[in-house]
């Protein structure tokens, strides 16, 4: 539905990627990536976990957070950068086994996107929705400064 | 100016909070908790950046959730669980160095409780702001099923 | 998908919202209700709108919160009550003319459901999306106290 | 704390308020605008609520969103406008009786703005919490195109 202004998207993307290293800390891979849409999987580990036993909700933040910003990041043009600028997730079942975020952009505006992220677990389950605002800063490198 | 029901609040707290394995992976610590209130310190690790250097907004979800979650958890009653809702998050700057999240209950209901965080950098600057919704469950183990 | 507990849902529905006497006020209409969805139509008037002429994002959030609600409320059971415990909402677009707001329930739990909604203008234009949180109340009356 | 860029802020601010049309349909006033705060008085009114005698849940978002809106344009430039981008509530208790909405800015950016708002009841209930983010149109009239 969305055809991206940068025809490199997905490479752009996937580099970009490799340099979270939180998402290396956590085990996560970038698992898709098309324009406008982006998947992230999280593998089962221990030490991901809560009190209780399951993926901590905080880790179920992070890839559905970047599920959505590369589904963001797909459609925007080569050379620039983008920020979070605000997220929300409803937790809706507990995180058990692998799991894998799926972001979608809902609207891609000039200046900001909006995206939405599901997350279910390798059962079927929905254990997450997450509604998000990004804002492009144009002309900015998206690494270290 | 909340009154905790169980006396045992702060060892609850935190004998709940060394069981997050995703905490000793990211390195958290719970550094205060008192009635209504809990803080959670994040010092600065390479391996908990996104792909420009700073600390991943997950990451910075994931301690103010935490934070929330102990400043709730320190009202409710011994024998309960706690699970998180929902909430939503600003990112207001990049999270340079280490991080500390304050949470406070905004309201504790019967079932529900509001809870609060700001996280602030330790140069001072406010990076994030949450607003979380948590649900008590009542006389359900807060371990491992 | 989902089937109603209450076979009698959609009456059960529209009298619930015939008195919301701020729906009346604000010219709002109930336009579908099935299990697990509700369409509530704005037509347009001068005087629902802000400073610039656009229908108030205040508005746009009143019709999403109410969509919501009765998608929830129609998949409950009969002498139950609803309260909206948090909503979140993106602008998508200035509000002009008539809209039309579509509610779907994502989870129906035991105690609290989470539902979305869309808010479209008469012009096809995505105006708003909301995600939202409520409380059912067991054995509770749907009326004035 | 804040220092508005413009002197005139307050005339402004009345001013952009009186033309919003919903605020007189619902008799929303504003009280008081400070540069970074903004308070909207909303007498209580039979025709203001929902099924069950209390104010409906969108008017107090509505009421929320409109001193969250004014306590960031107090502190913008004049010749500028202003967008709500998204916004979350949590309601807290039952409208009952006349309400105030207190708004305050707790990140003015360049283009973004976050703020939140409190809502109370005249008995003192804390009703609702709102947190919102705005975006800054530059050199574009506050008024209808």
């Amino acid at each position: 539905m969305n055809a991206p202004l940068d025809p490199e998207f997905a490479t752009r993307c996937r580099d970009s990627f490799g340099r979270q290293k939180a998402m290396a800390l956590i085990g996560a891979q970038l698992a898709a990536v098309e324009p406008g849409t982006c998947e992230i999987a999280l593998p089962f580990r221990d030490d991901l976990t809560q009190q209780k036993g399951f993926v901590h909700g905080g880790i179920v933040g992070m890839i559905a957070d970047t599920a959505c910003g590369y589904a963001a990041f797909s459609l925007m043009p080569a050379g620039c950068s983008l920020v979070t600028v605000e997220y929300k997730i409803n937790i809706l079942a507990p995180g058990r086994g692998a799991l894998v975020a799926r972001g979608e952009v809902v609207k891609a505006g000039k200046t900001l996107t909006v995206a939405r992220a599901e997350v279910h677990a390798e059962d079927g389950r929905h254990v997450a929705s997450m509604q998000q605002t990004l804002m492009m800063l144009a002309n900015t490198p998206d690494t270290a400064e």
